[in-house]
């Protein structure tokens, strides 16, 4: 069954990420073996289909044995997928109402007993709870699990998990760090659907139910993906997907009733535009009847939107939502909106403000099939900033939240930044909005606001480099957004653990290593890069690398104000900005007083002399250099923990990641001298420990 | 005689440049028309049909006149051309050995009376004279000097009068600023020879002898160009030029050995790569009869080289001279060899002490027809910087010094900066080589030392922008840079005035105004940008506008060491990095020295407090302060002088230098700002007038 184009790539264990089914050997083998006797298939769909196919595959590389399919049978040790509509529940003592409490996509796995045979039953409420149940039962086989008493019931917490793809129809990818697209290859959409299909089951296998497949700044050409140009390719793209129970989306130009449809404006009051987008979505849904809507960046970086015609982002995003209402599609649409011709000088004006000051006035102004995706910082993705104050102030519209798995501005797939604690950390926070407790994840999952549309979205990591991720320990990211956005209760160590299961079995020395370079690796980052939450100093463009001075004159809306006092700043609302007034009362206090602000995220809310003495009891600089210093030893440590496992993983995984662990040395070194050389040279102050700097 | 298709072109006045022949009216157009009833042509040769052609050209444009072309005859006022041999010297009472005292590109210019007729005599000592003192007959017409008169005996100074294209064949320019390539279009050697032809005129009525066609920097396409790929079409550009006495040149790979040759070394000791070299030469030759010979950047920022094969740049400069020499064919080879690898936190290692180092040692192990090709200063081409130790410092070798027309590092083109009052600087510096008053220009020019080849090459400037050179003040610095060659002993303003009478006309406030503009504009851009010769402080990569860390922890050797403290390199032998001793012991004592180093050179050479008192009496911070807004207040003064002129100048050129100045601005504002921004933000010492720094 597998094609021979990507046969050997499949063979290959960085390939195969966290769908491994690894070989069983001995005693294990002999537990499992019994259940792939056969399956019964009780429902029949392409979703099902592709649920019994990875049974197929998984066993036969897991125990090289071919399951029968049957229909469902009580006669045979097996296992049975259905929905609870088709699985004749009342013969294995069940009642029809066990799926009664649980969502669309959710799920039943459960053992029986029955006359000397036993059954597993994976039963959906529809047909994607059963590929979700038969992924979490091929989860519990590697990680070797005992099947002979199973009671399992799950749903998804959040209703959209979606990807987005920033992929460009010339194969490259914005912010990519792994090789070029796997969508598109000489400058139009691939034929290779075989790598399409391999990325949708391993989205499926973590819960995704949505993808948008080309870049959020639609250019020139891409422009041209909603037109029978590709329309017809896009379609072949969809159908892999729906086959894994993923709805696709594409990103579109705001300016296209101009540029595709000759019109002389995109107004979104005007009739003429209207007409357009309805004529236009409608075409689309005639090539793909599942279509999932658009996902609009407008007016944002460059990029034309309904401010151009003194409009405003509801006026815009509405337009787009009344064309897609018949069919179900959905708007969404972007917050990421900012000044990004500011000039440095002026200090009054606040990147970090623009996402709620934009949004907040037209609460309630778009129509339900819109959602507002808004990232999960009020600036771009740092290693550390505040929480967007946006999330929680928007009572009547719905939204996403935006994370990056893709690592822009945390490494680059080359250095190891696993990003689950970022997230974890996010989620968790308490926006007070309707009182203590209200978490982010509750807000995101729409149970605050009681939202029609709700979730998670993130851009993605992966690019056609052959364990597709660069560093494939950057598969975790991806691994642990989806688990997250299934289960934002799911603690981080759980997730962890999961996937080095997963992807490197359980022995003992390797899941204690990766385990703590994972787990380390983010703060170590930090800690080796901008401090203390004030964010930047890298390249401009590429934004890899230190550059201190590098975003300070820009036109961007990102400075840190560093002289030869003190550095931060300063956003409180008495001598600042006043952004922290965006938050709840009792988080803007917090934020805005010196006493109670969190060291970490110190320089993002204050200016502050090099000698303020943090809660830490460090000083400014003092925490600068100590943690720029201790962030390179921490790597070293990661390293030396690395090449202990030297034999005990697959060689081909073990050498890339040690190569990129000398890439992340040679930039953690530059990042500490560069960071240390400049607020010496600046502050005039001395290390205390005497260490090196230039 | 105009090809249809630049006729348009011709018809303007910013193309035409200096060579404008304006329409002379009235009174003045008696005194001239009666020159051009008929032309004596004594010698016949390619160029010299190119000085006749000028001169019919000229005599339509300025007087509405066709003369007779006939052979030299005495019975009709006219103008004579042709070599002394050829001219009947005796007839005009003229001594046979009236050029005896100039160089073969020498001529003399005289008026005789003759039975009441006049004859003009343009006689060369070769026919390139012929085609030089036509140009300078046709300047004088143009600058309104009488003809009744003349007594002219003039020869350049310099023996190669040299421009370099930078020219890639995708038709880009490597730091070009005024469009693509006249040469290449359509990733060939273009066919449109017009326009070529157009660019020969413009270099030989300056002077120049000399042009290499393709960038030093030889790209995998570009290598190609010694091939029979692309040598027919060489061959064609040679023809143009050669019409009016200039030679051209190609750049080579040095790795053509291997990817040419199919070699699998390109080691110039083995003695494959020295055939092959023969055999690529004589190629060469039979294409071009009279070609000059290669210029060669090798072992520099990332071009293959002999370091390669352990061999030293003697061994490498060899073996091509040795294929070349049969030919009368010469090698220019660059000193422009350094770490491009270099490590910001090393401070032992001094980029600007390389090529002395280099060099020096290998100083006599070069064949004669052998120039090494020395940057103006050590390291590369700032609005200030040191003067190249290295000239004066080869005793045996032949030498060209290089500037660079191209304002790379001095605005680009959008901002005026004037370059002859630097250039000027630069050739009257005394080395001390010989002992006082061994100035560089007497270095370049081969007298010093007795060399076979000697001569001045520079960047050129120009691109297939309609004015050329973008900006149309900047057609002043290839005008200034081929007059300075030919003659260093003219001075800036002769210079300066001259070309201002020939593009725009002698209109007293015109001249007065651009005299100013132009005079005061290097000094003006000096102060805006990177202070005391400290240099650098630009954005990387395109080299336009501030960034003061820039190239701070960079691998390109190019540091300030700035901190809360002072600023600047210490270059001293003491304390620094000896750089200074590579002087002659005037100029190395004088550099040394605190007390005597000149201002504008003081950062360049030490690094001293932010409060330390210069000679004009202000404070390092003071001053930086101080010539930062003056700068942009002199840049305003610019700007009214030029709007000023609406009215009295072209149109379409005085509209391009008024945008140009528009955008200079934004620019000088922009480098005050960040730089006075930065070292208050750094030394913490306020402004003693308290103007606006942020």
């Amino acid at each position: 069954m597998l094609e021979q184009t990507i046969k050997n790539e499949r063979t290959l264990k960085s390939y195969r990420a966290w769908l491994q089914y690894d070989k069983i050997e001995d005693i294990d083998r002999k537990l499992y073996l019994k259940w792939f006797t056969a399956i019964g298939v009780a429902t029949d769909t392409k979703i099902t289909k592709s649920a019994v196919n990875e049974i197929i595959w998984a066993a036969e590389s897991m125990l090289e044995k071919t399951p029968d399919i049957n229909e469902e049978t009580l006669d045979r040790t097996s296992i049975i997928l259905g929905t609870y509509r088709h699985i004749h529940l009342e013969e294995y003592g069940l009642s029809s109402d066990l799926l009664e409490d649980v969502n669309e996509e959710g799920y039943v796995i459960k053992t029986v007993n029955n006359n000397e045979k036993q059954q597993i039953l994976l039963i959906g409420k529809t047909d994607k709870g059963i590929l979700y149940a038969t992924y979490h039962l091929l989860r519990l086989i590697q990680t070797k699990a005992s099947l002979e008493d199973l009671h399992i019931k799950d749903a998804p917490k959040n209703q959209f998990r979606m990807i987005n793809q920033w992929d460009n129809i010339d194969g490259s990818i914005e912010r990519g760090y792994a090789g070029n697209s796997i969508f598109y290859v000489n400058d139009n959409i691939t034929d290779n659907l075989e790598r399409v299909k391999d990325y949708a089951r391993l989205l499926s296998s973590i819960g995704m139910n949505a993808i948008s497949i080309n870049n959020v700044n639609v250019w020139d050409e891409e422009t041209n993906i909603i037109t029978e140009k590709y329309l017809p390719k896009v379609k072949n793209i969809a159908e892999v997907f729906r086959a894994y129970g993923i709805t696709i989306y594409l990103s579109i130009n705001y300016a296209s009733p101009i540029v595709l449809g000759s019109l002389e404006t995109a107004d979104p009051l005007d009739e003429n535009v209207q007409n357009w987008w309805k004529q236009k979505v409608a075409e689309i849904y005639k090539y793909i009847p599942d279509f999932g809507g658009f996902v609009v960046k407008a007016d944002s970086e460059n990029r034309p939107g309904p401010f151009s015609y003194g409009r405003n982002h509801a006026d815009g995003a509405n337009v787009l939502a009344e064309a897609l209402k018949p069919f179900n599609g959905i708007v969404i649409w972007r917050c990421f909106v900012y000044n990004n011709l500011q000039d440095w000088r002026d200090k009054e004006t606040d990147r970090a403000r623009a996402a709620y000051d934009h949004f907040t006035p037209i609460d309630g102004e778009f129509l339900d099939n819109v959602i507002l995706q808004i990232k999960n910082g009020p600036m771009d993705f740092q290693v550390r900033e505040g929480i967007s104050p946006l999330l929680g102030a928007l009572e009547k519209t719905n939204q996403f939240i935006e994370l990056q798995v893709t690592q822009e501005y945390t490494g680059q797939q080359k250095d190891v930044c696993y990003l689950v604690p970022q997230w974890k950390e996010i989620l968790e926070f308490d926006t007070y909005a309707k009182g203590q407790g209200t978490k982010i994840k509750d807000i995101v999952n729409g149970s605050v606001f009681k939202n029609n549309y709700s979730g998670i979205a993130a851009v993605s990591n992966i690019g056609n480099d052959i364990n597709w991720t660069g560093h494939t320990l950057a598969q975790a990211n991806l691994y642990g957004y989806g688990r997250l956005t299934w289960n934002p209760d799911l603690t981080t160590e759980e997730i962890t653990k999961e996937w080095i299961y997963l992807t490197f079995g359980q022995n003992d020395q390797v899941v204690e290593n990766i385990t703590y370079i994972l787990l380390n690796s983010w703060k170590t980052y930090e800690n080796y890069t901008a401090p203390l939450g004030v964010g930047w100093m890298v390249n401009p463009g590429h934004h890899y690398g230190p550059n201190v001075d590098g975003y300070e004159y820009s036109k961007w809306g990102t400075y840190h104000f560093a002289d030869c006092h003190g550095i931060g700043v300063d956003r409180t609302v008495e001598t600042g900005t006043g952004y922290t007034s965006q938050y709840f009362p009792q988080n803007a206090e917090t934020f805005n007083s010196l006493e109670t602000c969190p060291d970490e995220l110190l320089l993002f809310f204050h200016h502050v002399p090099y000698t303020y003495v943090l809660h830490s009891g460090e000083t400014v600089i003092q925490h600068i250099y100590n943690t720029h210093f201790e962030g390179v030893e921490e790597l070293k440590e990661f390293i030396q923990k690395w090449n202990d496992l030297d034999g005990l993983i697959d060689k081909v995984i073990f050498e890339n990641v040690k190569e990129r662990f000398h890439m992340q040395l040679e930039n953690a070194k530059e990042w500490r001298d560069q960071i240390n050389t400049y607020f010496y040279r600046k502050s005039g102050i001395s290390d205390d420990k005497n260490r090196k700097i230039y």
